[in-house]
């Protein structure tokens, strides 16, 4: 399939009708309007999802003159695609599971422009009101319907990954899935995809029909990591800190696998939370895991977790050097601890109500210099406190390395620039070397340029 | 069944998981709160299907201990009842379509508020923003997703009516079942429930697995005219102008059968907007019928509409006596001429967005007594207004016969004073004169007060 | 509809394809073979199911160029009918349910002829074996597949009954539909039809979409007695003795209303086997029930059991006068028992192997002049052998009231005689008398014009 | 998985019931019977997918102590197995699939038992007959009720075949499943397993949930070619050339990979029939495919058909080398043929009567010494007939290679002696040795002995 195929499409949903509102076509259909835009930019994410490449602006160049529109009909409303990319169609006819992520995209974006961006302001909001706005979101997107007893894992990991490293993550999946168990990721290839096709052929194996593979994005990163094909629950969280809070509260167990900035970030947000006093006591089945290869890199990271954050935040995980089917299995029984500890405490088994996230963890951090600069990365406060920021840290360099606005704030203003404490520095500055070494950081095949400096203060 | 049993019970959603977020639950559970309070009549109203009673202040006495709680679980919320009316159980068990019914009911005053009541403010809104919100409200309730094509027949009449009239229903109903249409009604007794009842046998001799038995009502009559419990189902519009647009906006058809003031305010409604000239050439199917012995009746209505609004508004609608096969093949041939009138114009199967409702028939009307003085009620205006005001007048005389607050008010204030010209009124007074001698006012059993005076100018 | 309204189709089965071999094919399609005549006379009574008529031979006169072959297709086979009865179908199109009936008589004449009649000869088989073909015939009519647990509840009683006695038969199926239970009938209309209307409406009220309407029929009664439109499953038995052990092995419980000489005919069947010492201690859940205007017929045929069996067989049933709400509960409670003694002797749900039928009720019996004078109705036998022939001289009374071939006999021979003890048969004459007396015998509107004579030794 | 893991359980089918007569229990339970010993080799085969042996041999002698028994329960039978091979579980609970599958051998052994071996004697069926008894083998395993229209695509090809072969038939697969095309194979690995995998990753894409991959295998090869678990509906057909006649009758079109003797004896079957003049002009799509690398394989085999069987055989297939895209393309089309030509000739989509099958083709070939001798492997015969010669030829060999009887025949009495015409041998011997020198006869790890010896008259 060459780059430039484009193809004209009247596209509209398999089976449920997609009905909306006079108003809702209207607000979507304004051609300078922002929601048009962060729905073609979405859109185009998705159609693209055959295309190698993760550099966001690359893909907006080269498919400038696509277009989408909602048109009204008889039995609800279709889209009409010019200029699409090729590679989301067979002869002519689009494949069915992009086809259904575009209506996703449609419906969170109408559902969030609805329920909180606007009418809202969720500035000013309560942690509460947060958490109720990401169940509301949840909840819109179906993803709870078919959570009838806790089965949900979460895998974390790179979009760039060796080849070993990758085969490991889907005999991961397999395990999982023969143990008839659900995946979450975030998206995207590499460790966000093997699990996913694992369990689905151990799924298919199992004759589960209803598997779930839920994808959670956000439209500042899904140009980069576009949801594979498997997924068949898609949901576009308004951010970034929203997508975080929707992993750990739908998901009742995560399985961390070798990755770069982006999945140090989630560990870091997970081991905040998980060190707050209210959270003593709720299980959350947690597992670093790979290959024998990757046996260095959890160390690595284990190393740093201990140095910065201390054992009570290496208690919360379990390291296994593969192992797939004791990864599975430790996850299976930590799904039966997980269901007796909602039960007694009739806590959802679809949504870790209980779960405190702290209000750190919930605000958007928007990674430009100044807010890289301000960021308290010093030994004498609260560990989940650290952790927030260090959490910061690490967000700010996935957006550097792959989001749009990240890229072009380093390209004016040079890289960010992380400043604290001079032994946690080093530690830090050794972690983010080995990335670079690793090639963890951005696909191969292109030099990696840092958008960051380590500055000790 | 005893009036005074009394069932305590802990009940769940059947199949589908119900699921609220905590600012849900916590909203709907303040003891003292508006929203519990209404959540509670109208569970009540579901409650009472088995009662013959229609006269809400006794029920609302006999049961005053009743009591209704949400609770959370792992699966999502349970109900907890104290002090049940029995007749909705079988041997302790609640009866299945009476829990669908009161998950409807939390289903859309849960939406009701989140949409309309208080973030919204409907006061000042434009009647596009009202006739999205009727859309709004009808799709989350799930009304839309059955309609593959225009198939929803909307069946008008009295809730007191004879033996033989309540034949004739059902067997209307068992005909237009056997063409695979469906029925949509005002929930309660009578005219609304015979239709049902017979399409449901004959969707059964039909092998129909889906056929669709709405009721749309609103908390001012629910308590009045509970659902029967064929409805599958329910929606609770927020008030009577809403319900009357959702009827004629998912309605493909009319039949209206003998009734009362509650009828005779429905078929105003609806010749009101259907003369308004923006509506001109919009198909819609529309009957009055009746068994033989009925004719009379429809002769008067016939003879007020031509002498009050003209011929041009009996052009809108066929009188079919004793026949109910010609009535459903009318019905059934209707749909396909508004089928075809939706393609041409992209318009929904579901919503008839293309029909223009005149801002007078969306603003709600309270029946006040000063407001029922101030109707116009005159000849020299659009017949369009002067339909619209007659329709207040009719409205009017359903509170005071059967709607708490009119009914209180009556009781406090004396009857409300119907003003207009000397003609109009005169056949006014007549054809409620008709209403009262063929006991169309109220259930027989009880002696008819009436609630209004028609005062000459 | 007049009677003689006639309509050329082409029908295919809905949903399900219908795949038939060449073989099968022609073999139903040799205009002359007794399968080609047996599948026609079949699917007219199926198609005159909205006829008011009992009387065979007049429909087959009627309907005598009628006439119905399979034609193969694409996607199955299909039916070409000519000169079908008009009440069959709506506007030209024939009702669902006659349709899937009509596929019903096809597979069950393939069927039956592949297994049963010709390969096989089971004039000379083994108790067990009618009992293996019994069960392979509803096998593949697929009646087990939706009994989950004992819930089938068999309603026996007369197809001519009074109308408050039919108002009756739909409480009870009511009470019973309310309860969760299904209902098994003989086809045909009265006793046969109002349980089963009773219980769809009470399935509709419970949200139950897969309630079982099983009607069981046999070729030589189905004219007379043609399946309710209600009935969702049907079987065509081979003959007389399969389909009352059809009746016996796949209810979980019987309800017995008001009838004439074939409920007779079943109750003897029922407690012959039930007396069978091999059958002690099997629980048989077994009401007789009628409105209060009923209360002096079960009084009639209680006197007659315990006079000619004994007290050991009354202690069989229990009779219910008037209280539609107690069957159902007393049938509920059964279904209980039974499904624990299934259980404990790991007997089968959906198919009562642990029921002894004895050789004498599942041998078919021809009611010929000379086998009627044969029976053996003298005291001093076992009485499940005198309740067999006592069977036997019901089921020829049946036969020359309405099935083809006992009436053409009676017309050329005059009456059968049954002979017996002096004492026995006075019993005998006086239940006889109380049935003619009170038109069990026929549809009313026509004389009845005894088939039989009893005669004293 | 150790190969000596054994487990114990009992099984119950999932979702539907299972429910077999006493009969039929009773035939299958007999322990010295010949129906159990042939139950519990297939069961044994089914159970034993983890392996990686395709010797039958060692397979039964490694689970000698496998004991398998039906127990009748209140819901259906179920299984209960001892010494079952361990790789059929998951932590102690049989995969799903490999529960279906168990079901389906004994659907099949029991259907077959009761249709065709016993009481039919198929030996002097006439071949009508024959296709009437594969037909209704397949119709009792379902396998007709997905098809709606021309789907199936047949792939043929070795189990032994390359790492980039296999690869290739996953990416035929993968472009066929978005096609929307179903798979049927012969179940096995390789070229079997294959285009599966492949069609099942595409079909989750396309949201496909009621793919079809379909398995028809036989006694004699199920052990050696045990069903991959993706396979959805398995059929035993009772012999090889009833399977054979399975799959051109249900088969569309026909995809052939790379392969050794059964794949020769597959296309000689095909390519006879096609080449029979009752068959001129049915489509029937064929091609043969592989990646660039076996493009000397097809070559070699099109020079042996053009050698032996002329241009008219080589007419009725098209060569496609290293483009999946292409074949997928082709068979689309051709389906769109086939349905035009079964329409316009009232054949089933769903089985292909209209197909002529030579006697020569249906006969049970029994591979001995003497018969091998006796093939007629000469020119100057119809090409038909020695097509089917030439394909027994090939029959001889693949039992010589892997069926348990041919295995111990060959090493009693030495390689089977294929006698023919000298230039035909050549040919012959020639493309053995291919398929010697290729590895195409075994699994690798195991050197060849050949099980036959070409002999020149």
């Amino acid at each position: 399939m060459m780059l430039n195929d484009r193809v004209d499409a009247l596209v509209s949903p398999k089976g449920a009708l997609e009905m909306l509102s006079q108003d809702e076509i209207a607000r979507m259909s304004e051609d300078s309007g922002e929601l048009h835009e962060l729905f073609r930019r979405c859109s185009l994410a998705i159609l693209n999802c055959g295309s190698d490449s993760d550099d966001p602006t690359e893909i907006m160049s080269v498919f400038k003159d696509f277009e989408i529109r909602i048109i009204q009909q008889e039995r609800g409303v279709k889209l009409e695609l010019k200029n699409a990319p090729g590679s989301a169609f067979v002869d002519g006819k689009m494949i069915s599971s992009v086809r259904e992520m575009l209506f996703s995209v449609l419906r969170d974006i109408i559902f969030t422009y609805h329920e909180y961006n606007l009418s809202r302001g969720l500035g000013e909001a309560s942690s509460d009101k947060i958490t109720n706005v990401v169940f509301e979101l949840l909840r819109n997107a179906n993803v709870f319907r078919r959570i009838q007893s806790p089965d949900m894992i979460v895998c974390w990991g790179g979009h760039s990954i060796a080849r070993h490293e990758y085969d490991y993550t889907k005999q991961v999946g397999h395990e999982l899935g023969l143990r008839e168990l659900n995946i979450c990721t975030g998206c995207g290839p590499g460790a966000m995809k093997g699990p996913m096709k694992g369990a689905a052929i151990a799924h298919a194996k199992q004759r589960l029909n209803n598997g779930v593979y839920l994808g959670l994005t956000e439209p500042g990163i899904i140009a980069a990591e576009s949801p594979n094909p498997i997924v068949n629950q898609l949901v576009i969280m308004p951010d970034i800190e929203k997508r975080l809070e929707a992993f750990v509260r739908t998901g009742h167990g995560i399985v961390v696998f070798p990755g770069g900035a982006g999945t140090a970030e989630e560990i870091l947000y997970l081991l905040g939370i998980l060190l707050h006093p209210k959270n003593d006591g709720i299980p959350y089945p947690l597992v670093f895991t790979g290959p024998k290869e990757s046996a260095a890199y959890f160390e690595q990271i284990d190393e740093f977790i201990g140095a910065v954050l201390g054992e009570a935040a290496q208690a919360k995980y379990q390291i296994i050097i593969d192992d797939a089917v004791e990864v599975s299995r430790v996850m299976k029984r930590g799904m039966e601890e997980v269901r007796l500890y909602r039960k007694a405490h009739q806590d959802a088994f679809y949504y870790n109500w209980k779960l405190h996230v702290p209000d750190e963890f919930q605000r958007p951090f928007e990674p430009t210099h100044e807010n890289v600069r301000g960021l308290n990365l010093h030994f004498g406060q609260d560990t989940h406190l650290l952790a927030a920021d260090l959490r910061r840290a690490f967000s700010s360099i996935v957006a550097g390395n792959v989001k749009p606005q990240g890229v072009a704030s380093i390209k004016e203003l040079g890289p960010f620039e992380i400043h604290g404490d001079k032994g946690l520095m080093r530690k830090l500055d050794a972690l983010l070397q080995a990335f670079v070494e690793q090639q963890r950081m951005k696909l191969p095949g292109s030099a990696y340029v840092p958008c960051y400096k380590v500055v000790t203060d």
